[in-house]
């Protein structure tokens, strides 16, 4: 005998904390699924009543029961099709990552979540208790295995549900992007569904969230491992997927799938981060500070594909330092993005704070900072008369040794670039200008500089940033020591100074804006490291 | 038959990460417990080798490497005395926070924490493995059981330790300050020490490290559940304690306690977190914005209580909307505390910045931010030249609402007052003034005025204090929602109003400096919200 059941992927773009928001988005959806697509199942992302993650929020028992309401209200008013809602759910014996299937007014089953991730950016044991119970539960007579995102990277959750007899797993997840996340999650749900012969689908969130972006990517892989439907990147989407089971086995039609380059990748996990900031946080217009350099030129190119030309403006703040070809690179952006700009000297506040203190040295650090905490102080006023919000534009290469100064480029609401390393910076703005040529080539040629000095440039200070990416990738990312890193060729001394200022620009970080996430280790809540700290190596 | 045991109780100050220094104080530590104090065990705090909490450090390989190092340089080096050492322990089965009991250059038992707090500041979590044996070692013959901190808050443990013949409990802690925290561990280590009729002895640190203060009360509490020995407050301390062990009983002879007012041990803590938090980073001196206004006053004077007038510089700023008691309150203080102090006007600067814009209206929110970051670019100016760290002086209930200027008054290494709200702010001034008089009385009893615009009053734009933080308290610190706080008697426009700031006001707070924690819920670690957030309530 065979059955087909229809299932929708529901990659949504949620808000965190916005229940009735989030709610309206779940029952149009399901609505939706029902009356346009005919499915028979429709499958949210984890704690979809309230977006993910909610952090302390899920400490306050108003939250709580706001969001128990929004479980019911759904409940009440979707029928007609049965559906997997993920909310936070409280007992006696605790708090649970929980999901029900409701079906016509009623719950059919709900199940807890068992493996809560509490590494890197997830704090899901501060706020939870596992959940112990296998759930099956019978949709049109097939039995049905659900599991929650973690919980697929360990391999008994799966197992005891098709012990029980679950025929195919439904997945909710909030599995942020990462670089080759995508690559990840097929090789762990190829293992698990290839390992237990049972079809797994999967839906995740699209859309920013604070430092985290969602990249979608919700897919279906069949019982063999392989990825069969895939609901694409950063876009939202309503996937239905049927799945004819017969006794033996359950058959899905396959589709295909490009995956697009790091490079798109990445550019959309900007834009989408981006995006999202903005306009979850009731901003519309945004102010970059333009140097003529290629960080900010990139931020104001990724700004204006986030938010379109006439939700950014340009400010260039040239100073006694600055080259005529920074003004020129910058104004020749700006025209070809076609957005508004001001031009304001820092000449007249930067002589101000000198004539009201005694500074020696022209060059020293004391008057590159100033320059910078100058160009802040405008920055601000402007977002202040005009509630646009500022975009920081630091790159995660100075971030990470402090190359930036606190108060002064650090500014911002969104450090845009926090987490993309120098030499990704280059690789992302050829990219965009292989789509059409907007930031102009000699941006991308010229040697860097702050232009804080004359004639500065960073790698006066620093290693090359193919050498200095290269140490904070093996020291960051990898979390390897010294030692090994000069094993692998680089000169001591240089990677003993990286480490060094890594560890002394600790409390610049500390006080940074948000960054987009895109490495498995940035400088959000993925970092936490102590300002005080004897240990420098 | 009857034998005695000396212990000393070790309350160090540590430091997260120098191994090298922890190491040579526990070191002189025990050679002075066994030479001078004839001592048969010493105790020192939770992972001493480390220093508390380390965070992050603990995924680096080359940092357990270290600690692992540390502590054999230690079995060593310390012969003729039992020592009870925490580190961090690397297994096949994970990394355990353990300690381990050494005794002439061998490990006589080893202890791993079975109860791993992942709340408030806590990230246990995230990095260990929760122990699952209890440890009963036997020295001079006397079976004694060994639990960590955490393991006293729940009653297995212990109960298990006794089972297997425990005469008394060893307790190495990290327990940070709170506002009644000697209070809540006492209750804790009645109850477990009457029930299981058995001595507790327990060691906790002292001193800051970043947002936390460690206050030591290390104690001694007999198997009836009295206290009858206390290391004191705030000071480190080896504290030597004789028990005396027959077939029947153990007996210690008791010491009496007087214990500090709250207002004493809460200028004790901020005292020592700032004093520890400019030391151990390397700094001498501080530089403080004074503007005449309470809470710059109060700023200062526990700068100087901490760190000797010398180390202490006054910045005063005034501007055209400086009051002229102001200045001379100021003035006054400066004098008192004979400090050094510099007065610039931020006039210049100020007309520098609107003549650079266009701004019209002369009392605008921006003219105020404008003013408030003058402020700040000139002391930042001034850090850079001097190296000396410039200590923000925003209270906790300004932070909370948002009442202060990011990049401005927010600016600084060290919040100090940032977990202090307004009234308590009033108290320890009050406090202080007991002791010997420094803070002028009119600053005092002058209505708070942030001095951004002519004849500004806080009151103006906020609730009174007292009203503003009985919200404070019950929202935050209690997680009361707006309905129970109305409940009480509070203004339901006034309670709504609060509670949107504190939502609004999040993205400052999460670029905010570090404070020095004194509540159970401050804005540091314990405070984990998302800034994107649809939940206003």
């Amino acid at each position: 005998m065979s059955r087909t059941l229809r299932i929708i992927l529901a990659q949504l773009n949620l808000v965190v904390g916005d229940i009735q928001g989030n709610l309206m988005q779940l029952i149009n959806a399901a609505k939706l699924a029902r009356d346009t697509f005919s499915a028979d199942i429709i499958l949210f992302p984890e704690l979809s009543i309230t977006g993910y993650p909610p952090e302390d929020l899920l400490l306050r028992k108003t939250f709580l029961n706001a969001a128990i309401e929004g479980l019911y209200e759904f409940k009440e008013k979707v029928h007609g099709i049965c559906c997997v809602v993920g909310h936070p759910y409280l007992t006696e014996q605790g708090l649970f990552n929980a999901c029900s299937v409701i079906h016509n007014g009623a719950f059919l089953g709900r199940y807890a979540k068992q493996h809560l991730p509490n590494y890197g950016v997830f704090d899901e044991g501060r706020y939870f208790t596992a959940g112990k119970e296998t759930c099956v539960v019978s949709i049109q007579n097939i039995p049905i295995g659900i599991v929650i995102c973690e919980d697929l990277w360990f391999d008994i959750p799966v197992q005891q549900a098709v012990k029980q007899g679950a025929r195919l797993i439904l997945a909710p997840n909030a599995s942020p992007y990462e670089i080759n996340k995508h690559t990840t999650r097929l090789r762990i749900l190829t293992q698990r569904s290839r390992t237990h012969a049972v079809p797994i689908f999967y839906t995740n969130y699209v859309g920013g969230q604070d430092e985290l972006v969602f990249d979608g990517d919700s897919m279906v892989v069949d019982a063999t491992g392989e990825m069969c439907h895939h609901a694409g990147f950063f876009t939202k989407k309503l996937m239905p997927v049927d799945i004819e089971i017969t006794d033996i086995h359950a058959k899905i039609i396959p589709t295909p799938l490009a995956l697009p380059s790091e490079e798109e990748q990445i550019y959309q996990a900007l834009v989408t981060g981006l995006r999202d900031y903005i306009k979850k946080n009731g901003f519309s217009g945004t102010l970059v500070g333009l140097s003529g350099g290629i960080d900010s030129a990139l931020t104001v190119a990724l700004a204006v594909d986030a938010l379109g030309k006439n939700n950014v403006k340009a400010i260039i703040m040239p100073s006694r330092y600055t080259s005529e070809i920074s003004m020129e690179d910058a104004c020749a952006l700006v025209h070809t993005l076609d957005i508004t700009h001001e031009i304001i000297s820092i000449e007249p506040l930067f002589l101000a704070v000198q004539s009201s203190l005694t500074i020696k040295e022209e060059t020293s650090l004391t008057q590159q900072n100033i320059q910078a905490r100058c160009r802040g102080i405008l920055l601000m006023a402007l977002s202040n008369q005009t509630g646009d919000l500022v975009l920081s534009t630091s790159n995660r290469s100075e971030i990470a040794v402090g190359y930036a100064t606190l108060y002064g480029d650090m500014i911002g609401g969104l450090a845009v670039l926090k987490d993309v390393p120098k030499t990704l910076v280059y690789r992302l703005a050829n990219y965009r200008n292989q789509l059409n040529p907007i930031i102009p080539q000699r941006i991308i040629d010229r040697a860097p500089t702050a232009e804080l000095a004359f004639n500065q440039k960073d790698e006066d200070t620093l290693p090359p940033y193919s050498i200095l990416d290269k140490i904070l990738e093996l020291y960051l990312d990898q979390e390897q020591g010294i030692d090994e890193i000069v094993n692998q060729g680089i000169e001591r001394n240089t990677v003993e100074q990286v480490v060094a200022l890594i560890h002394k620009s600790e409390y610049k970080r500390q006080q940074a804006p948000p960054g987009i996430r895109i490495h498995h280790k940035a400088f959000g809540k993925d970092r936490r490291y102590p300002i005080t700290s004897g240990f420098k190596q």
